[in-house]
Order: structure tokens, then C-alpha cells, then sequence
């Protein structure tokens, strides 16, 4: 029996209507689109990272995956104070549009923080961009045609894998080892690409707590390539996201300060490690003709950064040390390293090796060759409910297949060890299966 | 006679030092940078408002060159109440990272607003954007090869205009009249092109209160447009930043809603004009196909737009009727809007023709050919202390010369009136000059 219209306990279904959720569009013809996509958007390769992102979502799962700060250390107080300086005496203006090169506030304070760590810079040296991120894809954007070669370490930042595929470049990566980039194979591929009439336009180098290999540049090859760099005149790209997210061990000077100004190294950094990545505030520092076609490809890229976050974190940095905030989440991310070395000590097959990072948010480990990673990822996130970044994400050329990035700065220690674990028993069921299969996996 | 050493009163000079402001590079050989550029850094043509927001700058000068809107209305009682609750409930999440798509919150809160002007759209088919310069750029980006041919009005917005330089694109300009779009024009460039063996990628449009036009498309050319895309396939681009921003008038059905699902359409809008272009939040409505390829030019871009932008969008979405303001908002644009049309009846030669426009933030106003606005500009801001947008930088085949963009949002009626004042002296003495010349300048 039908409920009497107008009863409230039974309320009518209510007539169809478009549900915001759905999509409005008729079931594409995607052959429409692929006909009409410019080559750097046909060809252009995701972040693995960026595609792992729905893995955080999922509540049962232990992410060992992402690049997450912990930003749950910064204080409410201390928010809330910052946020009331930027209502109180900035608001019209932290709500307005600002200059694409960024509030001269914000490049006076990240001169600061450059030259607290000895580097020469000034003022008009530097642009404020939409994070670290923008910075790469502007010094990709602006040196790169397609076909060109750009040299990068290889494991590279899987973040940057867009931006070098969407540029079109030849990618050729050059293998680190404990002291990080082998200068001297850097040497050889310039000679190497000579001989075939190729000048690579750029290296794109991470010295220091490299994503995703966790290993750091040492002084003397620094040196040697600042050497190569005037000698052979390439231009380096240096990106520093984690210069400051150091645990134990000395400070090394960056390669911006190495070259001393001589203009071979544009130098790229951001707030995203220090302060927050939600604020999307990072920069660059190159030199004058440099920074001007960056301004002009930021014009086209955002305008501006957001004025209200760079606003925030010069209210910020008026008021409090950085470094002491900085120093807590180094305190934070020194034990959670510590608990995943020790897990991964107890729980990794004797083949397995791993980096031992002296700062920054990541160990790169490697399994043995016959373990694919890529597999392992699927079979670990689905019955064991641990993610992590298969290496394949941080290579171009097809290799990676037996590494893993593992991230230890966004979870407590507890649930590291729980990660790793769950992660040796993943390893172990596919040994197993491998060795069952004879090795022929 | 020397002051004694350690007199307090005669501090002595501090050694030399290196000064922040300084740039510590040695003096660029920009040549050795000129020769590494990408091509599509070697073309950028600058957006010529960036390059007079140093103009705004200067305290003396009233600029009508800016597109500011008035964030002086936005209450501080509301921001207060806002950023209270992002810190109590989201501070670390708002601080963090987020999907390279934009939070889903943020997506749904862009669903209403689309919604409330009639669109059908869901949460799928829209990606949170840096701004909606950002959503220009990726669209560009994923579907213009160099040399591919793309419409736009003539004049286009002077911001798209590095743009489409950087990715090599080759602009045919569109006229307007009154009624916008000349979309029979439209239909004889795409017969002419096709004669040509030239298929246009894409046509950019602003429908409503066009920038720099101030002209809006009525819905005959828009219904005629529609016919267009679909019978000849063209993909259009409408970038709707001011659709809002209605002081009269009737609104009317946006492209996207015309196409009806169709997927001829690809959606910009932000909410740099309905509430703040500082935190920098814009959107793109697309089909799925096409999203996901500006979902990976994204990740390349800048990884995710601001997610303590976004939270704090949210939030007040949630507590506030966004519309309110906008109409507050409406009401000063309306006055201001006013106050400059009569002012240029005042002070205007009468050769010299402005638009009317029913929204938006500006004026195109075109002189007698013989003025010159880009030489105007010089005597203008330098001798009269007043500044607008010259119309050369709406287009890219040099035409533009006696027109000029005059902003009405960003000051007050007073102000506004003293600006067209000074500008009708400029004029005058301009034209004096040109008889006094035997019309021959």
C-alpha cells in the first residue's frame, strides 16, 4: 500500500534529479580528445607518487608511500598568533594579488635563510614559487625543447618525472653511490654525449637526503662538480628541499655557494620541509636573465603565489626561529628513522640492502633483482595493507624494478615498525613463490 | 679628529659585508644563458599588466591598469571566524598536502556555484586549480603543439597572452561588437582555415564582461557558437571569471551548460573575483579524458593548489552565503563602474568610444587612430601620474595602439573621477601635439 501523500513519516521518493556526484557528461569518445592533445601531453608520464596519493586515504592502510611532513607538530598557538598579525594589519592586502616574483618580505626572509647557511643571494636573486614543484617545472619549462638531454641521478625525484616528460626531454641518469652522484660517471656522459654531438642543456641534482636514494653529496664531489660545471659550462639545477631536515653529521655547502656566483647553478628550495606544504611557498634562486623568462613562464603559470601564504610565513618568521621548530621535527624524524632501519634490520631478507639517510624523509631499499617491486606493490597493498613507492616511479629508462622508497617522516614509530613488518611479510610470500616456482619468476 | 674607539655615540663603520639586497652573482653574460633557452622561453611575450603592476606600486600614480577586485569589503569578523575553525578542526591537514584534483569538499562546494547558474557538472568533472590562470595554462598546455593555430577574440586577455606565446601557439584574432564574439566570424575563420589545411586546437572565450572588452555574448551568438563546436568540432575554451560579477542585467546560460554534456566545452572560472585572488583557488570543469591529462600537467605544475587556501574556502562556504558578498561587492563595481563612465563623457575627446559594461571590472576605451596608447602611457603615468592597460598587449598581431583598458574595481569614485581626468589631459595634450604637428605624428 502506498504511503498517504503528504504523511511526513513517509516521505515521497523525491523526483529524479541531477546528483552532483555524477558526472553531467555523456560517456566519452576519449579518441575525440587524444587526437587533439599536444605531444607533451600525449607522452607525459604521472607521478607514481601522485598516483599512490589514494593509498593514504585508505584507513587500513600503513602508507610508508608518501613525502608527507609531519605537520602535526606545528603549534595551534603559534597559528593562531601568526594568523591574527595577518588579520589584524594585512588583510586587504594578504586577500589581494601580489608581484609574480613574490612580496619583497618573503624574498628578504628566504635570503635569510640562504645565507644562514653561507650561501651569497640577494634579494633580487631569488623568486617566491607555488612550491618547490613550480620551481622545477619553470627551470624545465624554460631551458627544455623537446628531444633535448638533461642529465639527473638515477634513482631520480619521481615528482620530476612529469615535468621531464611533459617537456619531452632524454632523460639520462647517472648512478650515485653512498657520497651520492658519481661525479666521475657525470664526467663521462659529458664526454660520452659529446662524441654524439648531444650538450646536455641541464643536470637536475637533489645533493643533499636525495628523493627517493636518501643519500647525500659528499664535499668532494660537490667540488668536482662545480669544476665540471665552469669547465664544461653546465648548468646545474640543484634542488634542496631537505637541506635542512638534517639529523646527525655536518652541514655541506650547497653547489649555489660552491659556484660563487659565477651563474652555473640555479638553486631551488622550498618551505613545503621546514614549515608546510599546504602553504605551497617554495623559490628560486638563479641568475638575473635566468630569473626573467622564470617570471615570464610564472606570468603564464599562476600569476602569482598565493599572497595570503607568503604573508603567513613572514609574520611567521618575524616571530619565532624557524630553526627551533625545525629542530623538533628533526628531533621526530631522527627516531622514526632509527625504528625504520631497526625494522627493516629485523625484518628484510639478508639480500636486501637500504640507505641509511643522514637527514631528509626517505631510505631507498633494494630487494633482490628477482623481486619486482612494481608486483610487490600490488600484493602488499591489497593483503597487507602497506604501501610504499615501487622504484619503477623514480627511473625513465624501465629500471627500479627492485627498489622501494619508503618514507618514514609521516607515521610514529610504532606504526613504521608495524609497516615494515607487514612489508617483510609481503617480501617473504613472494620469495617463497618465487623459489617455488623454481627461480623462474 | 677620530672618535675614541668604543665611544657608543661614534659606533665605527662595520666592516664591509655582503649587503642581501645586492645580487651576489658577478654581472651575467646573458648570452650564455640565451643560447640554453627552450624556444618557448625565447618567445614568451610578457602579460603587459605584470609588467605594470610596478606602476600600482608607486603611491603618487592612480592606476586604472590593475584588474583588482576590492578586497577592503571582505570583513574581519568573517576572516576571524573562518581561520578560526580551519585551525581548530583542520590546522594539520590544511597544512599538509592534498590530491593533485583538489579536495572533495572544495570540488563540491565548486559543484553549487556551477550549479546555481544552471550547469550541470559534477564533482568528477571539475579539478581545483591554482588560480584561474592556472586552468589558461593547463589548458593550453595539454592540447597546443607550437605552431597548432587557436581562435581568440581580438582583443584577448592580456594575461592569456604568455600563454599562448609560450607554447608557440598561432593566435587568430576574432573581432566583438556589442554583442561580443562575432561568432559569424568565427564560422568564416574556420572555412578560411580549413581552406588553408589548418584546424584550429581550440577557441578561447570570456562570454561575459570580457577582459579587456568589457563586452558580453549574447544568447543568439551563444546558441550559434554551441552549433559551431559541435557541427565543426571545435573544442572551446570559456573562461568565466566575472560571470558573477552582474551589476544588470539578465545572466545567461554559460557555454558549458549550452553544450549540454556534449564535451565540447572546457570550464575556467576562480574564485579570485567572488572572494579573493590571494589565496589563489581557481577550477576547471572538463571531460574526464581531458581532466586526467590536466590532472598529470598539474602534478608537473605545482603538485596540488594550496590546501590551507582551500580549507578556509570551505569553511566559509559553509557559514556564509558566498553571494552576499558578491552582491556587495556588486554594489561598489555598479557605483564605480558610474563614476567612470561619466567621467569619461567629461573629459574624453568626442572622437573617442568606451564600452558599457554590465559587469566585470573594465572599460575598453578606443581613441582617434592617431593616438597612440603605448606612447600615452609614457606621458601619462610619467607626467600625469595615472595609469591603464595600453590595448597593444591584447593582442598578438599589433594591433590595440588606440585603445586602452581602464579598471573601475580597484578604487574609489573620487579616485576614479581624478584618474580619467588627468588621462583626459594626457589626451588632450597628445592630440594638440599631433595638430600642432600638421597631424603628421
Amino acid at each position: 500500500m502506498h504511503p498517504p501523500e503528504g504523511d511526513p513519516t513517509h516521505p515521497r521518493t523525491p523526483p529524479p534529479r541531477h546528483r552532483p556526484h555524477e558526472s553531467a557528461l555523456t560517456p566519452g569518445d576519449s579518441a575525440r580528445y587524444d587526437v587533439r592533445f599536444a605531444s607533451r601531453a600525449a607522452g607525459i608520464v604521472s607521478s607514481v607518487m601522485r598516483d599512490l596519493m589514494s593509498l593514504s586515504e585508505r584507513p587500513d592502510i600503513i602508507s610508508l608511500a608518501g613525502g608527507f611532513p609531519n605537520t602535526e607538530s606545528f603549534a595551534r598557538e603559534m597559528f593562531d598568533e601568526v594568523i591574527e598579525v595577518v588579520a589584524r594589519d594585512h588583510l586587504a592586502s594578504a586577500l589581494q594579488y601580489g608581484p609574480t616574483e613574490g612580496l619583497l618580505e618573503m624574498r628578504e626572509r628566504i635570503v635569510e635563510i640562504m645565507g644562514g647557511d653561507g650561501a651569497r643571494v640577494g634579494v633580487d636573486d631569488v623568486m617566491v614559487t607555488t612550491g618547490g614543484q613550480q620551481a622545477i617545472d619553470l627551470s624545465i619549462r624554460t631551458f627544455v625543447n623537446p628531444g633535448d638531454t638533461i642529465l639527473a641521478e638515477g634513482p631520480t625525484y619521481p615528482g620530476a618525472v612529469p615535468c621531464f616528460t611533459t617537456y619531452e626531454a632524454r632523460v639520462e641518469h647517472i648512478p650515485m653511490d653512498g657520497d651520492g652522484l658519481r661525479t666521475d660517471l657525470v664526467e663521462e656522459a659529458l664526454s660520452r654525449l659529446a662524441a654524439e654531438g648531444r650538450t646536455p642543456k641541464l643536470l637536475y641534482t637533489i645533493p643533499n637526503f636525495h628523493n627517493p636514494a636518501g643519500v647525500t653529496m659528499s664535499l668532494e664531489r660537490r667540488e668536482h662538480l662545480i669544476r665540471l660545471a665552469h669547465d664544461r659550462e653546465l648548468l646545474i639545477v640543484e634542488d634542496n628541499p631537505y637541506g635542512q631536515i638534517r639529523f646527525e653529521g655536518e652541514p655541506l655547502p650547497s653547489l649555489w655557494e660552491l659556484d660563487d656566483g659565477a651563474g652555473w647553478v640555479i638553486h631551488l628550495s622550498t618551505f613545503s620541509k621546514i614549515l608546510s606544504p599546504g602553504l605551497r611557498v617554495g623559490w628560486v634562486a638563479a641568475p638575473a636573465s635566468v630569473l626573467r623568462k622564470m617570471n615570464l613562464g610564472k606570468q603564464a603559470a599562476d600569476l602569482c603565489t598565493s599572497t595570503m601564504s607568503q604573508r603567513f610565513i613572514i609574520e611567521y618568521m618575524r616571530r619565532y626561529d624557524w630553526r627551533d621548530y625545525v629542530q623538533r621535527l628533526n628531533g621526530i624524524y631522527r627516531s622514526r628513522r632509527d625504528a625504520m632501519l631497526r625494522a627493516l634490520e629485523e625484518e628484510m631478507p639478508p639480500e636486501a640492502v637500504w640507505t641509511r639517510p643522514e637527514g631528509g624523509l626517505f631510505v631507498w631499499a633494494t630487494l633482490p633483482a628477482y623481486l619486482d617491486t612494481t608486483h610487490l606493490l600490488a600484493s602488499a597493498s591489497e593483503k597487507h595493507a602497506v604501501g610504499f613507492v615501487p622504484g619503477r616511479g623514480a627511473f625513465l629508462d624501465g629500471r627500479g624494478g627492485d627498489s622501494m622508497r619508503l618514507n618514514f617522516s609521516g607515521v610514529p614509530e610504532a606504526v613504521i615498525s608495524e609497516g615494515v613488518r607487514r612489508l617483510g611479510v609481503a617480501v617473504s610470500e613472494m620469495t617463497e613463490l618465487h623459489r617455488a616456482l623454481g627461480g623462474l619468476t
